[in-house]
């Protein structure tokens, strides 16, 4: 039973990952261990806009312990951005209002940089409202895009999904080329910026290793280019296995998604970059082409998750916790490289304001020149996040054993808000 | 060294899969402890009308054995379906030829019943030409649809891929669909039976447990039935989990992927099934929508084998060897299932003439009445083939370790084939 005054409030936000309920076992933990009551806001900002909250203390502790290993977001995540503090200040007065009816005196926001901004505005306005609540952003994002924080926990392990995924297709369609598919391609998701394009390179090196050609956002899309590139690999390799970010775009900015493929309707269609790409090279090229869009299978896939990943998003959650209760107020724990060989890390706060609403994109020096692959700097950084294997407990049934929880509402104190 | 005489063949044949390398080291290490020296013919039956085969005593004991944790087709394997023996008699007295030529006594195709077939004439033709060779088909197929065989080496791992990508990709819905994707679908394999779609019903069980929509190619789509079933589902349980196969056709027996979808050249749109349901969805009941297609993910995903599957996958290769050598022709190991619960199998010698171009459909009992979901004998009969993990070993870089072997040429002794 709780031993401290006081409730610490933690939620999910944005996307989720593979390992966002590994934070969320770090924060309750590390709270339980403190005599700190955790309430989990359900479906993420939402829950706490409509007090619908989630009592973490009617959960035993092996139903904690098994979410480091369950992907998904157990208590809900949303995509919803709080306007502006002067666009909608009722709703940050709203959150006040809830935090205080349930006598919050810690909120943790697990998201991306818009979840940053949110927890920097709350932490603001109950400085001025006179309600003294303590704010940290727990980091979190398959997109790696995080300002200041070294990587984001859920990004390594879309990342060893990807890299794994292209060495296996590609044994396949090494095997298969001769009489049949010689190019295959591979849609991963990044719409701004291309760090799990980028990671899809570790599954091998050197000019004949899949993949032959990646495609960042972060470059134009220059057909010639490409099919020059893509010709040439199937004519020395023999196949070619293609990487492109679901953010490619053209020259003139327009995703290539969009680029005019419609259904009878005349709707623009459902998809994307590689439905697209396969178009071309089948067109143009005339060769046999497959591909895959792994959608949110790659970011679900705890099964398949990066240790170090795994060891990180519960490591930030614990931070966390540690951070508020010491009573640090609008930063977010995040993870500094220390070394690169061997690999080590530690996690430091740092300040909401410097990573709320920024964006980090892959750094020109991670892609190669020709602008088809990745460079040793790359690889340097990429590496050590995909390693380690963290496999969930399988069940007899041969399926992983991921856990659900009661999430049991706590009573409502308020008038609903409109 | 080998130290009997004659010498044993081994092609792989069609689509590969996460363990049909298990199967060639099952050949291998077999062979090898009775003294026969294997060859492998490469890319399939086309390196034996090429006489380009391998010598596989060049590669080490421990390249061998890691066959069984490596996905693809370590020799090539190809699309190549032999014509009729009185269309074209010269490309089986060709074969017949290079096996003369080298010695082969024995020749082991691992494939489907196209290849049981190759294998059986092949078998016939050489008693003709009055050339003494043990021919044994080898099951292999992803799709499951051999007759004869309790289950086919390749379909569990698929299986187990898929029930295990339903159950993440869920896990990622259920929390999210609050405020974005409502339904996603799921494009399997499987253009004529819907074996793999019926084992994504592995996932869940019970009304709102995901999937809540299975669509099999062996009913005609019911769009009305399909909406108005996803449509209540979300109603009631708040988001909807689809699995399509991509041979799922229209009641005129279309398949839905070439239901009119065209890119802006008019051309037919690659891709499939699932892009043209995530659209209706759309259209029709406005929900968000997301669609994943794994492609040859799902038949390569050697990192989430079926212990079950590379054990069945080993077996018959070895049960191959054994049969060939103990001077039986004409046969295939099958797997027979000889107990429910406890699951136990054993391998018999089955007649290729029984298997050879047959296919074996979804049984109707194993389809729901209502049409989109397993019944429990489904479940029955599924349930031991994804049992049990096989992982591969891991390098330190975090990828599985996966064999390359050094497949080194055979000296010709013949002449080219035109």
């Amino acid at each position: 039973m709780p031993s401290q005054p006081g409730r610490l409030l933690y939620a999910q936000s944005g996307g989720v990952t593979a390992v966002i309920n590994a934070t969320a076992a770090g924060v309750i933990e590390a709270a339980r261990a403190k005599g700190v009551q955790v309430y989990a806001a359900r479906n993420g900002i939402l829950g706490a806009l409509r007090e619908d909250l989630i009592d973490t203390s009617r959960e035993s502790k092996a139903a904690i312990a098994a979410l480091r290993h369950t992907p998904g977001g157990a208590f809900g995540s949303c995509r919803y951005k709080l306007k502006s503090l002067e666009a909608n200040r009722a709703e940050y007065e709203r959150l006040i209002e809830v935090l205080r009816a349930h006598d919050i005196r810690w909120f943790l926001y697990n998201g991306g940089n818009d979840s940053a901004d949110t927890a920097l505005k709350i932490s603001q306005l109950g400085k001025a409202m006179g309600y003294d609540i303590r704010c940290i952003g727990v980091p979190k994002t398959v997109d790696n895009d995080l300002a200041v924080t070294d990587c984001c926990p859920g990004f390594g392990s879309v990342a060893k999904y990807t890299a794994v995924s292209v060495l296996e297709a590609s044994l396949d369609v090494a095997s298969m080329a001769d009489t049949s598919t010689k190019v295959f391609i591979l849609e991963v998701m990044g719409r701004h910026a291309g760090w799990i394009a980028a990671a899809a390179g570790l599954a091998g090196d050197g000019p004949d290793a899949p993949p032959h050609v990646i495609l960042f956002p972060e470059n134009a899309f220059d057909e010639g280019a490409f099919l020059a590139k893509v010709k040439a690999t199937v004519e020395r390799v023999g196949w070619c296995t293609v990487v492109a970010s679901e953010g490619v775009r053209d020259a003139a900015g327009h995703f290539l998604a969009e680029g005019g493929t419609r259904d009878a309707f005349g709707h623009a269609q459902l998809g994307g970059a590689a439905a697209v790409l396969a178009q071309l090279v089948k067109d143009r090229l005339d060769y046999k082409v497959h591909w895959a869009l792994p959608d949110y299978l790659q970011r679900s896939a705890r099964h398949l998750a990066s240790a170090t990943d795994v060891l990180q998003a519960y490591a930030v959650g614990r931070a966390a916790v540690e951070f508020a209760l010491a009573g640090m107020n609008a930063v977010m724990p995040v993870i500094v490289r220390t070394s690169e060989s061997p690999y080590r890390w530690k996690i430091e706060p740092a300040e909401l304001r410097k990573i709320a609403n920024r964006e980090k994109k892959l750094p020109k020096g991670f892609i190669r020149r020709d602008g088809f692959g990745i460079t040793a700097a790359a690889r340097r950084y990429l590496s050590p996040l995909v390693r380690g294997e963290a496999p969930p407990p399988y069940g007899k049934d041969g399926l992983p054993a991921y856990a659900s929880l009661r999430n049991m509402a706590v009573a409502r104190r308020l008038p609903a808000f409109p």
